[in-house]
Order: C-alpha cells, then sequence, then structure tokens
C-alpha cells in the first residue's frame, strides 16, 4: 500500500521546498521530485509538514472517581483532526503505587488511540521503590521523563528534597525532569484565605495563583536541576515571571525548557470576569489565564528561542463535571481542551500574523519536542525513514471553532467564536490518511506506543560539562590531629 | 554631667557641616557652633558620625551544648572599639518553646552588654502559641522583627507555609520578617552527597551552598513576602543571584531590602582553599564567601540603594570549637568575627576608594537600619534628641587587623594582617565615652534594650497599597442553581 | 518679622514628628514644641513639608519667534499654588551665542520670580569657547549642571562627540551633566517617513519617539558619563527601557539619576488618539506619554529609589500656539502645563494609595533633588537654618482641577477634570506667605537666584574610583627598536 | 568522477546517524548505508560534518597602501586546513566609491580561492547612489547582507542616520545589516586621552574600546534595526554588554543574531599585559579581548542560542606590519588570525568540554549562518542536492598550534601552543579533497562565488508583522479649520 502526497511545499524546522512524498509501510521512503505509483493526495496549495506533537494531555485522567471527558479515542480524534499525529499523556501513580502498576494502567487506556502516543511518568511520591522503578521505567518501558508537580499539595505534589532526588536520579538514568511549577504551599494558604473572604467563585482560582507563584517554583525547579546536574522541561509556562526565570537559567548556560500553552498564548484573564459562571469555570486551569503583556513575553520566547514547544494540557471535563466547584472553586477541576484547536490557532495568531515563520511553526508544534525527547527523525521530521506522521496544511481552509462541530467529547470550546485561517486537507497517523478536510477517518486502535530512548545528546553533553566542573577536594597539610 | 564634641565636622546620611555636639543626660541636647560647658572630645580632623549598628549579631548563642565564644560583654566590647554602639541579636526559641521564655533567656544574657541592643525574634516552628505570642512580642516586648531560616534543616528551619503564616501574621502587626535565604533542603542533600564522595574538608561547606541556593530562596522569600503582603528583610546578602532576586522585587515596586556582611564585600572563596585546615574552618559561615564578581556586586548594591545595610552576622567560634568539625564539614560551627572591624574596613574599602560617600558610610552602616527598624532618629542620627551613640572618626588612624590585639574572645581572625585607614577616635555609648583610640573604657551593663514600635511609615504604605489591590469578587449573573 | 506654623506634623525625607516652625529673616530658626512670638500660621491636621522644587520648567522659553505662555510671573505663581517653592530653569545659548550671554537674558526674564530658581546651563553647540565658559558658569556663575539634548536634531542636539568633550568637563569641574536622551536623528528620519505617509496629526508625534527611542539614548548618554566619569542625571525618563538602562547603569555602580514627569506618572497615549485635535495637540511633548506598563514601571522606580525626582518639564503654550502644527505635528510647540498640579497629584496618586510614603513624597519632590544640585540643606529641608521654602499640606482639601481656576497662563489643562485630594493650606517662599488655600498672595520679583557649588559628595567619590581604576601603562622589556 | 564517504557517522544540526555519503559532480548525490562505486574515502571513527563556515574574514584587505598577509589563496588554504569550507568576505567600498567598482575588485581578488565564497557589501558612505547600487547588489549581483561600521571614524564609519537609511533600504530589499558595533565617537576621544596621558602600548587599544562601548553601539544598532524595520546580525559581540543587548531584543521578540569569534571564547585580556610589545600587538583587534566572565556569557549564549555563529573574522597582519603602531597604538593594524584554528579549537573547548553538542557545533560552525545567509541547504547540510563542502572530522586526532607548521601566510599564530584534539581527516569543496590530515591538496581558484538570494522566511515574517503594527492614522472629527 503507497501513498503519494503530491504537489506540495514540504515545510520542516529547517527547510522549505517543493516535493512530493512517498509512504510505504506507515514511513517515508521517498522524497523528490514526481512521485508516482500509489494512492494520490494532492498537496496543491499545501504546506507538507510533521505532524504535530502536543507533549502534554491528560486523557481519561481520573478524578475525583471520574474520568475527565476525553479518552483516548475522542482525544487523539481531536488532536489528528487538528494536524496533530502524537500526544504525550502523563501516567500518574497514586500515592505508594507502584510506577510499574500504574503504567499498565496507562497502557490499557491508550489501546484505544487513534494516533500515536508516549507517556511521560509522574513522580508523585518518593522512596526506595520509585528509585529503583525509574531506571526500568527508563531502560526496560521507553520512558524518558518524569514529571513532577510542585503543586496540588496533598495530592500529587513532592517537596524539593523529594524532586532532588528524583532529579539526580534522573540525571544517571539520562532521562529528562519535566515540572508543573506552581509553589503548592502558597497556592493552598491563598485557596483558604480567598475562601474565607467569600472569594469562591472561578475568579478567585486565578487570584490564588497570580504569575509570581508561578515564576518562583520555576526558578526554585530550575536551581535543583542545576543542582542534580539535570536538564529541565518546564510545562505549561503561562507568564513573564515564569519565563524570565527560564531566560535567566539559559543566559547561563543551564539546558532548560519552556512550553507555553496555546491557551495562554490566546486567551487572557479577561474570562474569569464573565458575569456567567459556566463561562468562567470552563477555563479554570492551572496555571490560569494571564494578561496581554505576559502574552507578548511568550509570542517572543517562541520566535526568539527561549520557549520550545506550544501544548494543551488537554484536559477536558463538561461543565456538568466543573460544576462540582459551585460554592468552592477549588473543587472545580482544573484544565481545558485544546487539542483540535492548537494548530489552526497557532498558524493564524503566529504564522499569518508574521510573529513565526512557517519553519518555527513547525519547530515548536513538532520538531523541537521530538528532539527534547529524542525521537527525532522518527517523529517530528519529513525524512525518508521517519514514521509517515504528516499534516497536510491548506493555509486557505477557514473555519469558526464551535463545540457543536468539535470532535471533542465535552459540551463547550473555550475558543468558541475564534475564526482560524489555515486548517489540515489531510493528517495522516504513521501513513494512515486519518483526516481529510472536514471527514473523520480515523481508525481507533491505530495508535501505538513510542518508546523512548534515554540520554539525547544534550543530556550527555551536561553531565560532560558537570563532570567537569565538580566540587574538588583541596589538598591539605595542615588538618589538626584531633578536634579538641 | 555635659560633654562637648568640639572642632569636628558632623556627617549623618544626608549631611556634612562643621559644628560642636553638646550631650546631656545620655542624649544630644544642642548642635552648633562653638559649645561650651562640659568636658570637652577634640574631633579636630575627625568626622562626628552616628554610632554604628549592627543589625545581625549572634552573641552568647546556644550551639551543641555550649555557646559562641563571644558574649554580649566581649561583643559589646569588640563593636564600640570599631565604632558600632548598638548589637541586633537573635532571639532564638527551641522547637515547641514558647517566645517569651525563649526572650527571657536573652534579656538575661544581654545584662552584661556595653552598649544598647535589641533582638529579633526567630520563628523557629509555628503553631497557634507562636502565632499568638508574635502579638505580645510585638505590643509588650518592643520587637517588631522575626527571623526565619529557610536553611539549617532539621533545626530552625522553617517551610514556605509557616513562612507564609508568618509573614502574614506580621504583616497584621505591622512587623517585617527576616530570612536567612538558603534552600535547607538543597543544601541537606549536597551535604550528604559530598560527604559521600569523601569531600569532608572545610572546603565542602561552600560546595554545599552554592550562589544559587541562596538566590534561589531569596527569591522565594521575596514572593511568599509579597503574596503575604509583608516587606521583608533579607540579611547576609552574599552573592549576584540573592542580589538580582532582591533588584527583581525592587524594580517592581516590593519592599525588600538586602544586608550585605563585610566579610562577603572583602574575602573570597580562596580562603577555603588554604592548605591549612584551622585556617579555612574559621572562615566557615553561611553563606560561604563568594567570589570578586560577587563582591563587585555587592558593593554596587550598596551605592546605588539596592542593598541597604553592611552587617557581621558575628558569631565568634574559638579554632578549639572549630575543630568539632574534623572529618566533617557539617560539624563546623558556622560563623566569624566581625564586630570590631566592619567600620574600618567598610571606610577603607568603600570612602577611600571611592565606592561610597561618606554619607553612603554612615547610611549603611546606620541609618538605614535605624529606620528600617523603626528606631530612627533615637538611634543612627545626629539630632537633638537623639541616643548619643556617637562615633568620632579619625581618617588618619591606621592599624593592621591582628588576633592578638583584638576585642574579641576569640584565638583568631578573618581579617588578620589587612591594614585598615580610619578608625575611631572616641566611641560614645549613650553619652559614655567607651573607647578613646585604643583604650577601652567600656562599661559592662551600661547597654539598654532598644524597644522598637511597630507600623513604620513602610508598612503603613504597603497594607494601604496591597487593600488596594486585593482581590475583587465578580458579581455574577449566571450562576446555576447546582452542581449537577 | 516672625511666622510660627503651629501645630502641624513635620514631614521631611526622613522624618515625621509634631513640632512647630519658627521663622524670621526668611529662615528656619527654630523647630520645637510650643513655640510662641509672632504671626501664628495654622497647620493643625496638617504636614508641614519642605517646598516642592520642580527641577525642570521652561519659562518664557523662545520659540519660533515667540515664547511660551507661562513667564517667570505666571510660572512660579501657579509653582507656589502647588506648593512647589523653586523652579530650576533652562538656559538655552543659541548656536555660537556665548554662555555667560545667555545667562545674562535668562537673569533678566527671573527677575520677576515669586519663588527662589536656579538654571541648568544647556550645551547646545561645542566650541573653546564653550568649553572656556562652562568653567566661568561654574565657578562665577553658581551653576553646576549642564544640559545636553540628544533631539531636535538641527537645533539644539549635540552629538556623541560633543557629549563626551562636554561630559569631560562636567567631569573636571565637579559639574552634572543633564540629559535629554532621545535619539535625534531616529525621530527625524522616522517624522519625515511619517509625514510621508500622511500621518500628519498629533498622534504622529507619539509614534515618532517609540520608548525605544528614548532607551537607546539614556543608554547611550548613560556610557558616555561613564567613559567620561562623570554623574549623570536623565531628565524626563518616561518608560521601562529608559529606566532599565537607569537601572542597568545603577547595578554597575554607576552615579545615574532618573526623573519621571508628574505627566508620565498619570496619563497615557491613549490622550493622542482622541478624536479632538486640540486635545491630542494639547499634549504633545517629548517624550509622549506611554501606557499603563511604563507607568508601573516608574511608580516602582520612586519607591525602590532607582528614580530620584517627579518634574513637570513645564513648558506652556496655547492651544493657538499648539495650532501652529496643523497639518504637520512636527510644528506643535512641544511642552504642557503641570506645576500647579505635580504635587497634589502625586500625593492622591502615590501617597494616598501607599504607593509612597509621605517621607518619599517629600524625598521625590523636594529633597532628593535638593542633594544631587547641591543646595541642600538650604532647600529641601526643614531644618534651622534651612529657607523658609514650606508647604504646609493639608491632606483633606480637595478640588478638581480646571483651566478655569489655574494660575497658569494657558487656556486648557492636560489634567482638566481630575480630582485631587491633599493641597496646600500655606504655600511659603522664603518666609513669605505666597499662597493661603485659594488666596494667591505671591509677590512679583520675590524670587532669587539660588547659586550650586560644585563638587558635592557623589561626584567626589566617583572622582576617587575613577582614578583608581584609571588604564595604567604596562611596563615593556621587550619593545622593537624600530617599526620595519 | 564519484567519491564515497564510508563507515563515517554523519553529524548535522539536528542528526546523527551512521551512513554513507556519495559525491558527484561536486553535490551529494546519496546517502545511505553501504554505498558504492567510486574512490572511498575512509570515515571510521569519524564524524561527517558539513564544511564550516566562516562568516566573517578579511582576505588581502587594503591597508595603508598594503594589504593583509592573506589572500584568497592562503586564507582559504587555512580555512580548508581546518575544516572550513566556505568564507564570507567584505567588499569594502571606499568614500564615495560605486558599490559596483568596489565589488569588481574584490571579485578579482577572489579568483585564486580554494574554497567557496560570497561577500557581504558594505556601505561606508551615503548618497542616491549607494541607495540605488544597493538594489543591483542584492537584485543582480547575489548579495544580501550589507555591513555597517559604527567605529573606525574618519574612515569606514556611518553614522545614525545613514545606518537608519541604509537598514531601511535592506528592509525593502529583503537584505539584512551587519554591525560592527562599537561607539566609533568615543572610541576616538578615549585613543586621543590614552595618547595624550602618554599611554602608547598595545594594551590602551583595549582600554580605548571597552565592553561598555561595544554594548552601546549593539544596543544603538539595535534599535535603529528596529525602527527600521530590518533583522540585524552583530559581527563579533565579544562581551556581556553586547550580548545583554542583543538578549534584551531577542526577548522583545526581535530578528537579532550575536557572532562571537574564536579568539574571544579562548583567549583573554591579559594578552595585552604580556611585556613583549610584539606578542601584545599581534593581538590586538576590534574589539579587543576580555576576560573570563565574558567568555562564560559568550560560551553560554552559544548553548542557549541567542548567539548564533562562531567567526573569526581572520585579517592577518605580519609582525612588521604590526610594528607600524610602535609608539602609536592607533597604527597597529587590527586583525588577528584564526581561520585554520576555529574548529578544532570550538570543538577542543566547547564539545570536548560539554558545553556544545555535536550537532549544536554544527549549527554554529556552519548550518546558521548558511540559514541567516539564505544559502541553506546548498550549504551547511549533508542532504541530497547539497554541495559537498564536507569535513571528516577525527576526534581523536591531536596538534599543537603553531605558526611554524600553519598554512597562513604570517609570521606568528595567536594561539601558539595551545594543544586541539578533534580535527579534519578529510576535508572536501565542492567534493575535492582538498586536505587530508597533514597534507594540502588544495586548488588554487577551485573555489566560486555562492550568490544569495534575498527575502528568507525571517525577513518576510518581520515584514508581516512591522506591517500589522504599523503607526494608524487617528481619524478626526474636530480639526481646526486654521492655526490661529
Amino acid at each position: 500500500m503507497t501513498t503519494i502526497i503530491k504537489n506540495g511545499t514540504i515545510v520542516t524546522a529547517d527547510l522549505t521546498y517543493k516535493a512530493d512524498v512517498k509512504i510505504e509501510g506507515g514511513r517515508i521512503t521517498e522524497i523528490g521530485p514526481d512521485l508516482t505509483g500509489g494512492t494520490v493526495l494532492d498537496a496543491t496549495g499545501c504546506y507538507v509538514m510533521p505532524g504535530g506533537i502536543d507533549p502534554h494531555v491528560h486523557l481519561e485522567m481520573p478524578f475525583m472517581g471520574t474520568y475527565s471527558a476525553d479518552d483516548f479515542e475522542s482525544g487523539t480524534r481531536a488532536a489528528l483532526a487538528g494536524g496533530t499525529t502524537m500526544v504525550v499523556d502523563f501516567c500518574l501513580p497514586e500515592p505508594g503505587q507502584s510506577l510499574l502498576d500504574a503504567l499498565q494502567r496507562w497502557d490499557n487506556k491508550a489501546t484505544r488511540a487513534n494516533c500515536d502516543y508516549s507517556f511521560h511518568m509522574a513522580v508523585t511520591w518518593w522512596g526506595e521503590q520509585v528509585f529503583n522503578e525509574m531506571k526500568t521505567v527508563v531502560q526496560e518501558k521507553g520512558i524518558n521523563s518524569f514529571k513532577h508537580f510542585m503543586a496540588y499539595k496533598g495530592a500529587l505534589m513532592v517537596n524539593d528534597d523529594e524532586m532532588f532526588a528524583s532529579f539526580s536520579r534522573c540525571a544517571e538514568l539520562g532521562a529528562i525532569p519535566f515540572v508543573h511549577a506552581e509553589n503548592g504551599d502558597i497556592v493552598a494558604q491563598m485557596q483558604e484565605k480567598l475562601m474565607a473572604e467569600g472569594n469562591v467563585g472561578p475568579e478567585a482560582h486565578a487570584y490564588s495563583r497570580p504569575p509570581s507563584v508561578e515564576g518562583e517554583a520555576t526558578n526554585r525547579a530550575i536551581i535543583i536541576a542545576d543542582m542534580a546536574g539535570a536538564p529541565l522541561y518546564v510545562v505549561h509556562t503561562s507568564c513573564e515571571q515564569a519565563h524570565e526565570a527560564i531566560r535567566r537559567a539559559r543566559q547561563n548556560g543551564m539546558r532548560v525548557y519552556g512550553e507555553p500553552l496555546i491557551q495562554h498564548l490566546i486567551l487572557d484573564e479577561g474570562e474569569y470576569a464573565n458575569a456567567d459562571w459556566d463561562h468562567a469555570a470552563r477555563r479554570v486551569m492551572s496555571p490560569p489565564f494571564r494578561n496581554r503583556q505576559h502574552q507578548d513575553s511568550l509570542w517572543a520566547g517562541l520566535a526568539s528561542g527561549s520557549l520550545q514547544c506550544v501544548a494543551t494540557d488537554h484536559c477536558a471535563f463538561t461543565t456538568e463535571q466543573k460544576r462540582f466547584g459551585l460554592g468552592d472553586f477549588r473543587k472545580i477541576p482544573n484544565g481545558t481542551g485544546g487539542l483540535e484547536d492548537r494548530m489552526p490557532l497557532l498558524w493564524t495568531h503566529g504564522v499569518a500574523t508574521g510573529r513565526l515563520t512557517m519553519n518555527e511553526f513547525v519547530a515548536v508544534t513538532s520538531t523541537n519536542i521530538a528532539k527534547i525527547l529524542n525521537i527525532y527523525p522518527k517523529k517530528g521530521a519529513i525524512l525518508v525513514g521517519s514514521d509517515a506522521d504528516i499534516v497536510v496544511w491548506d493555509p486557505q481552509l477557514t473555519k469558526k471553532i464551535s463545540a457543536t462541530s468539535q470532535q471533542s467529547a465535552i459540551d463547550y470550546n473555550v475558543f468558541e467564536g475564534q475564526k482560524v485561517k489555515g486548517l489540515p486537507r489531510f493528517t495522516l497517523s504513521r501513513g494512515l490518511v486519518s483526516i481529510e478536510e472536514a471527514t473523520v477517518e480515523t481508525q481507533e486502535g491505530h495508535g501505538r506506543f513510542v518508546a523512548r530512548a534515554p540520554n539525547p545528546a544534550v543530556s550527555r553533553a551536561l553531565s560532560t560539562w558537570k563532570e567537569l566542573v565538580a566540587p574538588r577536594r583541596v589538598e591539605r597539610s595542615g588538618i589538626p590531629a584531633s578536634g579538641v
């Protein structure tokens, strides 16, 4: 079975050129002019790009006895509809639970995926078992990234001690720590204070976790990573304060990455002031939306390279689920959708405005994270031998975003009414045409787990450097014989 | 009993002018030309300045069953010999101990003081009792500052939760939180790692607490203070990273103060590489000495006003005591002397080089801290009505610093051999001539406790501002009747 | 003739205390409780503060064959009405004109002043004559500050060469250079470009001089001053970019001062989008108004000490004069009023909100500039011996700002309609009650020139430091005998 | 004629993989395993990388009636010996000279080149002719970059006006401005001052152009480029101050690039203190060497992406030529060699230490500049269709750098005695094996001019953005009928 993408312009993170692409067995087997010999997908007027990779999603995430509404089927369907061909979910062990047991559970859920996927393993508690199982996870399970929550006190949160221990273990294993960076202690105290003052609505969610609290935690995680000798990936960087900490680290040569979400790039805190409780509650996520100034900071970071990846933190809860938090904002489940809209919105607000080049668009939606996760060029590339995870992007297609026509299982869309220009004409998952404009042809269970090897080049370089500058004992002549 | 300081040039934080000073009953009663009528102190060729205030000393500090070697007698004698006329010590309750009980103990120790003194109260644990006693401490005991240790895990350290609670309480009471800013979790982990690698010497002390660990904690304390609505005073700011965090806070309008120590301004990390164990161990303090680049940062901070006060953290241990840490750097008692040398060294390296004006010298050694502690102009000023805590500074006097001739009880001096130019001709403690060049005439027990009222102007302004920008509830039309 | 200000609270840059003030012969002769014996001014409920000093005004400034509308009479009347008791104008020699001749002209104009005044001398061209006359100006004419325009190309602007030469001369003479920091070359090019594109309205004035152009020039002036060994005062710092340059300089120990205007603290660029041409044109000044983000930066600078003085750049043109620029924004005379409103507005937006303490208010309206200009404590202080330039500030008085009731000669007020709370009950100029609430009792010609000596402490310190770090010749053994 | 590079590991800016490379007709025609059928170059144990591109050289540069010692023959021979396969020289019109005439002269000189080359065109004066010829240069001569000197007053220097005009023209033409960023006015003044003080030796060269002077000019050029709507490339970024300006620009989304030289990364200012005049004079270049702190800044910039390219500014003068400046440092010809040593030194100090990954090494020595100059993937890539400019890098080869064995025509080497590990086994210029370890097989005249098209993606994006945010006229109702 051969497919040919014809007459398009290939756009990768560093190249733009006209060529056809031949796909066989789910992989790209030839790139060149005038290819023939199989099913033809017409890419005239289109850009042929690596399919998007969303490094940050939560599908069918357990929550208070229920689950986030989009599972691996609907979630990956939404992803494909928006040009994203791979998602990375977070395996979340319960306190005391074996990492391997948790992973088994996630493996089970993901069998329904329409596109390829991988997992970050979360370190939600610490102990010898975790220490030991991290090795298995890396060396046998194909996972090279470990997530740490600095927020969600009493639940997922780990403290500085645990982070240092886990980051050090990551450094040994050639894995990369991820962090959700908000100071959970302060957030918890702020939440209590706000509740006590009668600030119980969704806007109080935003009040309880201002930019400074995110900036603080980002800075702290960076220092801990530096001391542990590990690189660091900061998820959902939403504000200048966190971005500043990342820039400051990078300008000192540290290997730190930042990930803005499409939500934080486009939406602002004004949403929480909406007089409609549902409207506001549906936008409750952590970190909350910020203002224009923060958005400008994030956009500049994408262009200048101080931020690397645009993600969604897709974690969709229905309005009904959101209403658990009526009268107590702390109980509003955190999360919004975004998987289907990430790439069209970023194109519209980024490429069409000139804030990003097309190549940068590919870099921040796909290639950069493939490199960081050490799966490049299997993913994130249009190269012979790469997986045929491809989006054929039609810059003339338009739509108005609406919950009524979306793939996601939830009953609203936080981008409702926004117009986008630039959409997939085709999305291919390992060669399978899963989307053809508005037509969904996804195949449940088609997706496979993508194993990721440890020790990418950056980790190796960092280890070499840390070894070189490690503390050296001072040779002493004059040591007194005894203390007293 | 009247004393007249004649023929000198008065130098304060903002004025330089020729005038005599009349002292009666321990206070300044007249300032003007040609005063007569009492014992005359000849200040010809000298600067008549407010006596120094050292906001950071530990005298007779309990430590592993013994005490730091300088008590309130020898410590304040050393202070006066160097032109410092007031010290502020730290009352350190043991875990679970009543603040008031601890204070009683400190009151007892201080009865021997040769000059006036005050206490910061340390918050070393948290609970309702501490919360309640803080009010008593502020409103009845004349203490408006509370110290928090972010380091010394398992001993004095408090965590973010406790800091937020305590800082919030400070804000309510019009008190100011102080912090020792080093990430105690990371330091503890680094200590273990270094010991495990055989890095047991004093240099490992410095390796275990690099600038980034101090910068991190400084930044964290600042954010917590900002969230709690309190100003903040960061003790022993030793490095650019901490200074940067302070500057960044200040440029956002936060009320944050930084205090370099004279040691960090003058000495560098090279001391720990000394082949003589005793030499290195005697310099063990937290934070450790840094390099030239950090020193430049601190000096610039004093000139530009981003750092406010020069202190000593005077906590003198004998060589014998230092040797508790032979074979395990973690057991070397932390601390060095400095009380006698602070002002001559700062003059020599600061005023004589042109890095600071004389007025800035007075500001950073005396006036600024008097304002921050809300005891200005009782202290820190040459004004009618001010306490006659005065140093008559002779810019031509020189000496070579040496343990053999110092007032401190210990057997060495970390500044041994340094030459200073600029020394007290007279030091007066509330009018009492306590030092006359090399002659010590201090009077044990002459010193009195200086009570400090809460709610200085900066605290009041900050409260007003925080009230103005406090979270506001959104008025909602559309709140669903029930959750589900 | 004796005046007693009774029952007030004295507020200075560093003190707040209850005391009466006795004034004789235009000076303060006694401060203390229960003073008696002369005309009594009741200060009950009021703050007795040093009168404001506005370091930046242009009265009766020559412009295209006419003059700015407020002369030394109406201008100083407005000043006093708002609590300002001293103004510093700029003597502007024409190209090629002798500095001394220009000064003569300014001396003549100022004879009508109602309050004390001084002049900055502008260096508008360069040559041996200027070099020589600068010495006379400093040593004989009582002027220790020289203004340099980096904008107004073809008129007042001087280039880098000339600035370096002039700044070096300032360093030798112990004077301080001032700069108007905007890149005049770029502004001129932008103006042409905008005109060519048909952007001829007042809003184009703002487009032609964006923040980056001011930031650039500020940074350049700072580096030139540093190379020349001089301190630097940057007038009308209006934006974060300029403020950032100043902060960066200060954090490297440079002696640089910044001066926001009350206009830039309160008003924003939205004014230029007003559909009424007159409204927009009346707000045309250089630099133009900025946005909220820049305002926040300036306010934080005042609180943290990276900016020192609040001024007005008062240069009032009537609407008729503004209309010279109909059809060509380049011809709209630059300048707005502000002298009468500076202190009430700063109090209302600064002290009442908690952004500034009362002491900081005094510092930034009066004391800081008095120190920088080396006239402290003659001015800027409430001390025995100081000039009785005093404002008795009633924090309960309110008014709505309006052109109809103002002292200024122009027909509008850029702050029209703004409500202020906090106004002078009395303003005294060297003891003369010139304002008593709404009643104006100024006395034309009462004002005198204030001579200012060179070599303030900061200049001396800087010279010492620069000498210490000056380039040193390398001693060479191996110098070849000849070149070839 | 077919060549096969066998058994190597291909290393590009984003990939590392084992494959053979087939070369035919000077281009890469196949990449894959087990290629056969031509001359085999054994790359066992080696990395097969894109040949280096040095974007900054001056070969046979006219100077005071003579020429820099390395011409296009010896210079490109040195380049190839060190793994560099393309150089970009600067065409320098004399004041008033036609750009096209100057280009003719450079074309003539370059005919002897052993490897491919291109030219930046310098804008050394301004006028309508230059404005017009820039279009020809871009559209007919294959040059898309224009160099501007902010230093060398009275010779190559252009002022702000001219830069704005030229940058604007670049923006129109889709070209990119380059700048040599030092404030030439200040340098000239400093030079005079130093000479007057008897500071005539080579060390005075460094004193006359400190980091702040470079930082200032860098910042200024950035602002001018931003106003003109052009991207910017800053050559020989040598210090933190310049790097800071670049970072600050990038964090605001500006398209600015920085280029450290290998000299500034490795050597420091201590060289100028050498007692041997020749030693010091041979190191005279602009900017001069800096200290370790600046080096750290530059290395971090390469790792984090705030600096993009490592160059040499190769401009070799013999000791005899250097001695023109005996007794007057201003006459020492500026420049050092480096072409042969750039890549081995960067590998040794960068890759071997872990500061850079191998991929980053390729990026900063080759790929990044190919992208910036819009010649990627013709150059800077190992792709089918790319020019076969390839270096086969043997990480085990070592040598000690020495003038006695170098290709350059001069009699010394500023890196004399430095040991490098990592050298070319083969260097191929468009398929021609020019270097085989120590054996030089270059072919004079083999090199060809590389034409570069305007309007790379970044330029197009920037234009789009600038258009979007361009000043908009305010629609006005109330415009007065006439001015007066």
